[in-house]
């Protein structure tokens, strides 16, 4: 019986995750900068953050004082959509009710090649189905637009963005977090500023709305609370948690990313194409003592 | 307030269903027939599938058995890793210790062109990455070989296939529910048999495995558990449950896809590329009365 097991586990282990998992023993991590770090409680887990302000420094800077003002305690997951999204805030409006003034646009940057520190991309589609290209920077899914030179956080699942109206620089303080197949026609639509690194099976048990009133959950007392949001960076130094993500822009990573595309394990009757999906590569962080 | 507040309603669905929800309301639905429907209670919450013979019919059949006999009854989803897959079952070697024979490789169907009834295929994409087509059959998504004229159930987020081990005839029991980015490079390789039609907030707090463990779960006491599974044809008549899926092979859902691949509302600064990724078209299917 514990052969079997044994056995069972083996072959579960080539079935699904194949030289991916060698690979990930390897890998090289990156520690996370506390500031860029947000631990929200929720009243059954917690979940940890990492902001980007590479990509929007703005929209990740007005995030910090909101986290830092407490204005998310106490708030709630109030409009969540299974295998969509679950959007965050106080719900008025967006934050209208609130003083906190609307965001600029951030939803793309240039690819500056004469840049003194160069952009760290590692390649991973090309051509992809939504871009030209996709690729990590930071451990963060990407795509790029070679013509218009320009590059942009991608809708995959975990990603955090603000939401907003019609108007694209009326963001202020309600966020969205992705939960399901990404919604990539969204991208560069959006200010997507973070991503989920560790804890997203908590973001999955958020309480869902109805399908049919596009997620909204009317009571108050039925929708997922935030019990607290804090930056890493607000403990005391050795109180704080050390968390690490993938370095993309290492050998150990690009060697995973290829054995994923490659697939030559014999467990494949049928060899895939030799393509990779930006958002279906596994790439959570780990949070350590 | 109730202004601001049945503003920000409208604004949500602009945001982010648009014209699909008119679209939906027009719908037309197809009753899922009582032999293809399952009932799976968890201790929590209740998810619905529906089997397709069409494409697995010899897996829908043991399965039905399996069913029948009440051998999920009591079981657990043992390997769960997030964003991914939760399989579940009697894992002892994916059901080698059972007497229930092994099956057969049920990865794809010809597509026969001189078929006296004709395949009610409702194109997608073309080119998609993963395939040279996609498209809905009986509102599942499918993918298609050009060449080899072939169809096969692809690997979205809900779908249903027997696990196996490396021996492609070597699937007994055990299953799993994708619950995560479509793992599309699985596709063509395993029993693909069901979708999830309801209730995939209920699969979605299934309680996930170490990832460091391949989400291997050892405590059986730490799993979530299958408390019944029936068929909607075991109940008397009267009783039974009508669950409705959209009709995939209409007019009303093919304009949703259009309305989906245009993007025409003025949310859309950037517009996106006119591609539709088959695994991000919400599908779900109506438990009624």
């Amino acid at each position: 019986m514990i052969m079997q097991w044994a056995n069972r586990m083996v072959l579960a282990i080539l079935l699904l995750l194949g030289s991916t998992v060698a690979a990930a023993q390897d890998m090289l991590w990156r520690q996370v900068e506390p500031d860029n770090l947000v631990f929200v409680e929720l009243l059954d887990g917690r979940f940890v953050m990492e902001l980007n302000p590479r990509f929007a420094p703005k929209t990740v800077e007005q995030f910090r004082q909101l986290v830092l003002s407490r204005f998310y305690d106490g708030l709630s997951f109030y409009r969540v959509i299974d295998g969509f999204v679950a959007q965050g805030g106080d719900g008025s409006d967006l934050g209208a009710l609130s003083d906190v003034p609307e965001l600029n646009a951030e939803f793309a940057i240039d690819w500056d090649e004469e840049a003194e520190i160069p952009i760290p991309f590692t390649a991973v589609q090309k051509p992809d189905m939504f871009a030209d290209e996709t690729g990590f920077i930071d451990a963060f899914p990407v795509a790029r637009d070679l013509e218009k030179n320009q590059l942009w956080l991608s809708h995959c699942p975990g990603m955090v963005a603000m939401a907003r109206n019609d108007d694209i620089n009326s963001s202020r303080t309600d966020f969205y977090i992705v939960i399901g197949q990404a919604p990539r026609y969204l991208d560069r639509n959006m200010n997507v500023f973070a991503r989920v690194i560790d804890g997203m099976e908590v973001v999955q048990r958020i309480q869902r709305g109805p399908a049919d009133a596009n997620g909204v959950i009317n009571e108050d007392t039925d929708r997922s609370r935030i019990r607290t949001m804090r930056l890493g960076s607000e403990a005391p130094e050795e109180e704080q948690l050390k968390v690490l993500v993938m370095d993309s822009d290492s050998k150990p990573f690009r060697k995973m990313l290829e054995a994923r595309r490659e697939r030559k394990q014999k467990f494949f009757h049928n060899q895939p194409p030799e393509v990779l999906d930006i958002c279906q590569i596994p790439n959570s962080g780990q949070v350590t003592k």
